[in-house]
């Protein structure tokens, strides 16, 4: 997918050249660490600009990446990435500089933080808000062992927003100050942040000037002498040295820190070092700092350089997708909002991802029925639930991947009270660049487990469009429909939407000897397979079963009946539509005198990062392996003795 | 599974008498509200005496409840009871006192609030921590079609320790004073609360004394001039009448009103008007409880008194479980404890359910490596692979319908990182009286579909302790085993605990003609089966499969290859051992050439709450109709001629 591009000239670095891993930083001198930083920042920029990829958050730590790696005795000390996609300039520090501008392609390094790649990276992240529960792991390990070191995690605003960044904070006390909290306050995860949180930091920080060092020092005195003895809970005497009514942070037992201007080395060094060195328990240290930091472009539009395609580094213009067919997510955002101008209930819930869910441009024409409920998926799904309870026809719109985080909510709030909750479920299957943290590869099997759910698939934009339009038309229960990152086929779309009948699948072609069985945008290459297996003598039907429950059990009745060959295919992990054609013919006795079927998924492994093509070539989801799949189950025919290939 | 009782004499309730819904409670004077709580609890402690079922949390509740149906109009303003435990006192005020004493026993009411039931539950829940979530749809569905009514959240202060609580506080403040949470603080949820809030609760109530009716009139005045444009947001001008500092719920956005006396209707009665009336964005009252109130036993003992056998009211004695054969959860606490003598890196993690899991057993011998991280299963997760990426070898034990809330940090956090993280997960299949929420139907499932999961269940009690120890072995990867609710089945237990080999069944009898493969314990009706089938004349063999995943290939090939059909049975929802067997024999062409093979798992259903055994019976997952489900199959033998039945 790469196409070949005039290298760039590479900018001038010469005290980050001598810099390989944290040792060599830390030999510098304090005041040789602006200079480090600035050409952090160039060499991080001219990356980005070669392979596209996050490029907001990653300038806008890259004082923070340089005082953390100074002041800290990294790999010892564990640094927690939060998300991990800011982690870039923490790679060129870490002994991957030589391979930074294979960021993001395939066999290169991963846009987020990974075990497997440096012992820098402790613990692997990409969805976010884990960072605090990990460096906690770390932290009480430590104190179980005996064992020197610090756990740092470095968490976002908006990834604060997240329950389990809560949940973790709410358990730190126990960990002592071998914790440290880095709060990266930028005001912005990838849509601009929301909620009481959000607003109350903006009240911190605008409530006071940033903290000077003599100052810190003050309010470090002030604090030392704290008892911290939990058994004294609940009597009167019990006081922490921070009255009733410090920062929210130092009701949850953190000692608060902030706030700090994130881009002044000046301050960050003596803080984290001061932090380091005297912090009694867990320290929470609010960071103020900008996204795009030294970038004008990123600086001006934080949003657009959140996630970027490979740029101009002068003029900061992005390479344009050349695709013409439209993404299947807007298509969904304009079908609903479309649906929604007829119809006052529908609405739409995104969890801090409008633009890539589409739940932006229903937002535009209807921004009183759409709710960006931030990094908080098992909220989102609860409140549609609420929302369904009290009549409403709410469409929650969430990424395949994240969707697992609000799996009991589907279960408990949702599916046990088949309350008709719409799941609109964007990044299914493999989804590129983002790999496998990002794969939507399991919600198939973790959907249609569940009773009273509906479980669609569009093969492409126009059937994505007709599936909105069925879910909406649904109320009788809870429906998902899910699709790929991306664009679309370019198929011609629909004037009128069809309400789909339920469980019923549709025959796109028509043969006799071989049926494939496919369900979502895996059709393309059902249909080219087909192509290659008509011109081999064997007639093929293709049907797009849409549904993966209920299945159209007389469809699968009638195609195993009369073809020699039956063979499903979906972009999903064991246990989806595969196994569920396979239950049924088993409960109905259909394997009893002989039936020739195989089930292609994903295989049973993560797979990195890569253009998704490649990924489902690796996966071996293609035509020309559809095409073997048959003929090799052909083969099986003659008594144990192999065939010639056809 | 109920015994017969002699009739207990039921307790002279004559106000209680006059009040069928809470339209009746509105019509009675303000005084009288004294009498119709004591009546209310009499009448409460009376029917959990015969039915057994969550006495402490109701009993906390019963000023609060009749407090709330007197001041708000219900069911039109929405009452959802976080995890709904406590709502028997609510049971009884709306409609449903002629059935209370059917609570929890097959075919009477739900232990939980259930929409099916009435009118007065407008949210089903079981689940902790998702009423806000739910009172915030019902808000803003108010908000948006203009419909008068408010929500009103009644959440325990355990409960608030969940993420989801959180996510759903920092959005509540667009529903304005639509939404009402009412935190019912009584310092314990099934264990004592821990953490960081618990903390701050403590400290807060502990600072100041009850509010009285004028002081709390003063403070609302105070309040009322609020600006309340979010666009003000990041200025310094920005002011929300209260300043820095306030409680922690002013500073996600809420009106803070307490802490109250919980029990002093005199005060419960004009706070809640006043905030229905006079509040001007979302409120949060702050009310203190005591669990068990009003039953000495229950008071002294709240934890014991949590769920409760039936009891005898006078003396509070509880009926004892006759089984003599050892609790799972005891079979594991105590192993893990026994090996975690000899393994300094062995930890355990529980989500506040010590009791529940054993973990207590583990924690009493070895109290620095044990956590319980409150209800956060989220964290508890990402902590554990946090410990394990440090070298420790943590046993995460939750039960297996509360693991569904972790679901992505199995996947993102463990998984992908194949962390030697330890699943210990406990009610798996059916678990009784709690009914459909607490059933664990899906795990196997959605773990076997994960790459890098090692999948166990255990037959019985000595395998669980094998199973126990072979996860401490395990250092490659995750590995999880699964094991039931309530007694082992009696069996011998081991002197030396075996090493399994993973992916690797063991043959229980041997026979030629139908091979049962099961996983978990049904192998205990498989067996009876057997012997059923045996006297038929088709000889059995029963092979308890151990793993899900990986699978034990080679004795699925060597069994199908040897007899005439192939059944597999399992405590689960479709798409697991099953749905494997099934995909592994059709992957390598075994049904090509005819192949008899059926699998029994739960049906698609979520079953209400009965015995398990019963339970067990109406799922179809027992001997008899293993034997009709093999005889069957073999009448298809003679081409769609119907044999006489055996």
């Amino acid at each position: 997918m790469m196409t070949a591009e005039p290298a760039q000239t590479k900018p001038e670095t010469p005290l980050l050249d001598t810099v390989d891993t944290p040792a060599d930083l830390r030999r510098l001198a304090p005041e040789q660490l602006r200079q480090l930083a600035d050409e952090l920042r160039s060499e991080m920029i001219d990356a980005v600009g070669t392979t596209g990829g996050h490029l907001g958050s990653g300038l806008g730590v890259v004082e923070l990446t340089t005082a953390l790696h100074y002041v800290f005795n990294t790999p010892d000390d564990r640094l927690v990435w939060d998300v991990g996609h800011q982690a870039y300039p923490h790679k060129i520090l870490t002994g991957r500089r030589d391979r930074i501008r294979t960021l993001r392609q395939g066999g290169g390094l991963s846009g987020f933080t990974k075990r497997s790649e440096s012992e820098y990276d402790p613990f692997g992240t990409a969805h976010s808000s884990t960072s605090i529960s990990a460096a906690l792991g770390f932290a009480m390990a430590n104190k179980m062992t005996g064992a020197e070191g610090k756990a740092i995690a470095v968490i976002g605003d908006g990834a604060m927003s997240a329950g389990m960044a809560y949940e973790a904070m709410n358990n730190a006390e126990q960990a002592g100050n071998r914790l440290i909290v880095i709060l990266n306050d930028n005001d912005m995860s990838i849509a601009p942040p929301v909620g009481g949180l959000s607003t109350y930091l903006a009240r911190l920080v605008s409530s006071g000037r940033f903290l000077g060092l003599r100052e810190l020092a003050r309010k470090f005195a002030r604090k030392l002498p704290r008892p911290l003895h939990v058994a004294a809970r609940k009597t009167d005497e019990f006081a922490r040295g921070m009255a009733m009514g410090g920062t929210l942070f130092e009701e949850l037992g953190f000692y608060y820190v902030g706030p700090i201007d994130g881009h002044d080395l000046d301050a960050l060094v003596p803080v984290l070092e001061n932090v380091r060195d005297a912090a009694e328990g867990p320290c929470l240290i609010h960071v103020v700092t900008q996204k795009g930091k030294g970038y004008g472009p990123a600086e001006q539009s934080a949003d657009k350089y959140h996630g970027v395609q490979k740029f101009n580094v002068v003029t900061g213009e992005q390479k344009k997708s050349t695709a013409s067919a439209p993404k299947y997510q807007d298509v969904f955002g304009k079908t609903l909002a479309k649906l929604a101008d007829e119809d006052a209930t529908i609405c739409a819930i995104t969890a801090a991802m409008p633009g890539g869910t589409g739940v932006d441009l229903f937002a535009k024409a209807h921004p009183d029925r759409s709710f960006d409920v931030g990094i908080a998926e098992q909220h989102a799904v609860t409140f549609a639930a609420g929302l369904a309870a009290q009549g409403m026809k709410p469409f929650c719109a969430i990424y395949s991947t994240f969707l697992q985080r609000a799996f009991d909510q589907v279960v408990h709030d949702v599916a046990i009270q088949n309350l008709p909750v719409r799941f609109a479920i964007d990044r299914a299957g493999l989804v590129g660049a983002d790999g496998a943290t990002h794969a939507g590869s399991f919600d198939v099997t973790y959907l249609a487990t569940l009773p009273n759910l509906v479980v669609m698939a569009a093969a492409d934009e126009a059937e994505l469009a007709h599936m909105t339009y069925t879910a909406a038309c649904h109320d009788s229960g809870p429906i998902a429909f899910r699709y790929p990152r991306g664009n679309g086929t370019g198929v011609a779309m629909p004037e009128v939407l069809e309400n789909l009948p339920i469980g019923k699948g549709r025959i796109v072609r028509e043969g006799s000897k071989v049926a494939i069985l496919s369900l979502g945008t895996r059709l393309a290459e059902a249909e080219k397979a087909a192509d290659q297996l008509d011109a081999k003598g064997l007639s093929t039907t293709v049907a797009d079963m849409r549904f993966a429950k209920p299945l159209d059990e007389e469809l699968i009745r009638k195609l195993i009946a009369t073809h020699d060959v039956v063979l499903t295919i979906e972009e999903g992990s064991i246990g989806g539509l595969g196994a569920h054609v396979l239950t049924m013919a088993s409960d109905e006795g259909l394997t009893d005198t002989g039936l020739k079927i195989r089930t292609m998924r994903l295989p049973d492994v993560f797979q990195d990062h890569d253009a998704p093509d490649k990924q489902y070539d690796e996966a071996g989801l293609n035509a020309p392996n559809i095409v073997d799949t048959v003929l090799k189950a052909l083969r099986h025919n003659s008594a144990g003795v192999e065939e010639a290939r056809a």
